[in-house]
């Protein structure tokens, strides 16, 4: 059985940008102001090191029953047991990750536009993460910003989960929600937040006005 | 059932020291020169980059019945049906990477003492790598050479296969065995060779004269 994800509101980590704090405990407060995923992004650890920080991670969140998403890489996720894997363009091709991660994995894929939405339609993922959907400064080499109105393009494309990403703030997920995405995924608002867990906390609140406000 | 594997000559791939040549020629060649293991090694691509490098060895490789270890990445090992895994220290535990490719593959492991030997023993894995045998240009970050002394001294150790890298050439790589290796592993040897087929061919020439003396 697929884990419950909510997809409200995810970080993705970057502990280049945790202000000299430690992963867990920056992801420790973020759970606790509402954070409802948390995915693991690394880019220049070794193998080694990316697992300790993984089970570091899983040991915090399953007991909270919060989900862990591994970014590219589906052998770290399997070695810890992770609920999913988000990978990319240029990461293993969707097909290869479904196979390696198995049918009740959460598999995220980002998009960057129409077309990449279009061309993950055969393939069973579990959400999509748009990407960017303004500038940020934590991602150098993505495309021109999707902004609202990419947003507002793709949501008729697809039932699937949208979770947006890109210099998204408290100041303005209620409009990225309103555009038509399910959730925000934020890296620096909550990892360089003076205090993560209230930052998280004031998003979370933005995000569960909006939804509440839907139905 | 595991592949079965003539660990006598290993080609660890780098593409960078190819002289221009793509990677499959030179894996082609190493090949019909007697290279009996390939491992493909990749430190700065992406996944997706480097699952299609994998899927292409592999396709050369499988109907030569020459097994393909990818170095390091388990998932891109499953996602293209290698034959097997090397990993060094800093790579995943070895336990979590038997886990993750079953328990048919084959599993490799580099070990740089008689203390790392001595660590690994109580897991199942396939074979040794020992690493650097002699001083060598590729890679930087690795201890004190074993010499063939160090060899000498881990091969009482286990019954495992040897397989040493390192520094070793046509030159020197009857000596290596002489002192205890089953088989050698070559980087430049062979990827910066004139003619990578004729390397290999003398290599394995000398291996195989080693080999005839000990049996």
């Amino acid at each position: 059985m697929k884990p419950y994800c909510d997809y409200g509101l995810t970080l993705v980590t970057d502990r280049e940008l945790c202000l000299g704090r430690s992963l867990t405990e920056v992801v420790d407060a973020a759970v606790r102001g509402g954070t409802g995923i948390v995915q693991l992004r690394e880019k220049s650890c070794d193998s080694r090191q990316f697992y300790e920080l993984a089970k570091a991670l899983r040991e915090l969140l399953r007991p909270r029953a919060i989900p862990l998403i591994i970014n590219d890489r589906a052998d770290i996720a399997l070695a810890v047991e992770a609920e999913g894997l988000h990978i990319g363009q240029s990461d293993l091709p969707l097909r290869a990750a479904r196979e390696i991660m198995g049918p009740n994995a959460i598999i995220g894929l980002s998009v960057e536009s129409e077309a990449d939405v279009r061309a993950a339609e055969a393939v069973a993922i579990d959400y999509f993460g748009l990407s960017p959907v303004f500038s940020t400064p934590t991602k150098t080499d993505t495309n021109t910003p999707l902004g609202l109105a990419g947003v507002g393009r793709i949501r008729p494309l697809t039932p699937l989960p949208l979770v947006a990403i890109g210099g998204i703030s408290a100041a303005n997920a209620a409009e990225v929600l309103a555009a038509g995405a399910d959730g925000v995924a934020v890296v620096s608002a909550i990892c360089s937040a003076p205090d993560p867990e209230q930052a998280a906390r004031s998003l979370k609140k933005t995000i569960d006005q909006v939804r509440n406000r839907r139905y």
